[in-house]
């Protein structure tokens, strides 16, 4: 909870008159169906605490991603789970590229740690680059890592991740990498460390159910990791039961979601590609994002124009680190959504 | 979440075979049907991010103490504002009169700090008495006080635990002060702090809807605090989205229900009377709870012949501080399985 006008995201749709939201970075498709009715029925069983363990979902996250279930925990949403890594660690230094996720810097900062913020370049179009390697030294307790990034979508290649992974292990670094849109990416699998860990490593990857099934109010996410002392120490830092009955029902049942999640994916490949290609035809600056989001550069006052007149809420990313007034973030909706989206700005940039 | 075989908590029906589960202090009426309606409903919502600022239900709970909804702050269950109120204060030392809820230790501890355990007197029958106002000096950072208190079912009494508060405000001393139970008793209203407290006073008053309205599962609890930078600081110690949207509504329903709160209070006063007079003709010491749950001094093993031969599971509390092998927690339920407890215990004891 944050008390009164303190909070800088997306997605406040209490706040605002809102016809459209391409604020929230959340599956166009909604929810699944499997997934409503898990969380209506737990409505039936509400009087009993949840399951402590998480037994039954943390057994399918470890089969979908090839550990054991002792290698996975899951937190209130995947934002409980960086304030519990903060907790845990309680590291003096910290290296995140900006600008990213604001959420790191805040738990971070809530234990009195020093982040040095390492700014991603626009002539990169804010990709991470081998650069970031010698940024990497003994002195690092922690390096923040976002794939794809938000608000940029750009993901870290592979074969970088793997060094960065190597510099890590070799300067005793934690690697926080917070996976939670590689799921909505063309190229999910591929892209992600898990299959590169090692027992022990100081390899902390984040994963939400968030974004891909439609079920941001609920809360729910989970981090793989294979350092055992360390997932011991990081449970201590909260209650037994931060997960709750509903979260646990949505979880276990989206994961049975296949086809949901096929179509999903095609969708958002064609109108990722779709706005892209309109944006650009009206000659905005977008960055090739590869997730369900785009970072544009806009006119001065686009955000408002577009919630004031049109009541269309974007991301503004004003408040981002090493961003401008104009650049903003948009979701990847329903075409019918989308195309509204662009008939606006066609407007607002004259080519009406 | 805790990882496996780290749970030492009742309510566990996920790992024992339960028939009936007096482990768990949950209303024994259930969840009122207002309430599952609403997390029913709020199942086809759930792709949009929950209210970070609670607005609708703190208003509503402001209303309720007679306080300003700045006043209050709400939790993914109150156990998580035990955690967010020592990662905010990281206090050195705190006073913990013992026996008590688990939960505060391990939230103090989880930041370092040490806790002094100060025993209550079984010849007292565990109430909290005047002794306790000359152990809070100067060095005290925080005292836990919990009324009433679980596992004990024993209130403090209000002259006295306003004497404390004074002592609180003299020393710098921080109350945690736990009533989430005190809904459930018969003076619910008299004997809360609450009143008492003056703005900037150092003092963190956690409530709960977990136990009076029958929703463990979905995870909501609140503090009324009226220091507000301390409130400020606790939020910064929290992800934005922790209560979520189901408990939200839940929330906001249950608070409608005064017909079902009246029908729980009945039953808990009555039932409770019914198994106090039953226990203590079978022999057993038995404390005078005030609450929906009493604690007794059982023969050795009785937790597991209620269990293994019965599949009836009550609250051993071998592992609270200061108690013993033979001390055990029951919950007050309805009087159909009060009848079945009394009975298996009426058959171990040899009265059959």
């Amino acid at each position: 909870m944050v008390l009164n006008d303190e909070y800088g995201h997306g997605g406040d749709v209490y706040r605002n008159r809102v016809r459209l939201d391409f604020s929230a970075n959340v599956n166009p498709l909604g929810t699944p169906p499997e997934v409503v009715r898990a969380v209506a029925e737990s409505a039936a069983h509400l009087a009993a605490y949840p399951d402590p363990y998480c037994s039954a979902l943390r057994e399918k996250l470890a089969a979908v991603h090839g550990v054991v279930p002792e290698e996975v925990v899951c937190g209130n949403g995947a934002a409980e789970l960086i304030f519990q890594f903060a907790a845990a660690l309680r590291p003096k230094t910290t290296l995140l590229p900006v600008p990213s996720f604001s959420e790191y810097a805040a738990a971070l900062d809530a234990v009195g740690c020093e982040t040095r913020e390492w700014m991603l370049r626009r002539a990169d179009g804010f990709a991470v680059t081998e650069a970031l390697l010698s940024e990497i030294t003994d002195e690092t307790d922690v390096l923040v890592l976002c794939t794809p990034n938000n608000p940029t979508g750009r993901s870290v290649e592979p074969a970088l991740l793997r060094r960065i992974l190597d510099r890590c292990r070799e300067t005793g670094t934690w690697l926080l990498l917070d996976e939670c849109f590689l799921d909505l990416t063309d190229a999910g699998a591929e892209k992600s460390i898990v299959p590169a860990l090692r027992p022990g490593d100081p390899c902390f990857v984040l994963r939400a159910f968030t974004k891909l099934y439609g079920m941001a109010g609920v809360r729910l996410g989970y981090a793989l990791c294979r350092n055992g002392d360390f997932l011991r120490a990081l449970c201590r830092t909260v209650q037994p039961w931060n997960v709750s009955a509903p979260a646990q029902a949505a979880g276990t049942a989206a994961l049975g979601c296949r086809d949901f999640v096929d179509r999903t994916l095609r969708l958002i490949a064609e109108e990722r590609d779709w706005l892209l290609r309109e944006i650009r035809a009206l000659g905005i600056a977008v960055l090739p994002g590869e997730a369900n989001f785009l970072m544009l550069s806009g006119v001065p006052g686009l955000y408002e124009k577009l919630l004031k007149e049109r009541q269309i809420l974007i991301r503004s990313c004003a408040n981002y680190r090493g961003l401008d007034e104009g650049d903003v973030r948009i979701a990847v909706r329903t075409h019918e959504e989308n195309a509204q989206l662009i008939a606006a700005l066609r407007e607002i940039y004259g080519h009406a």
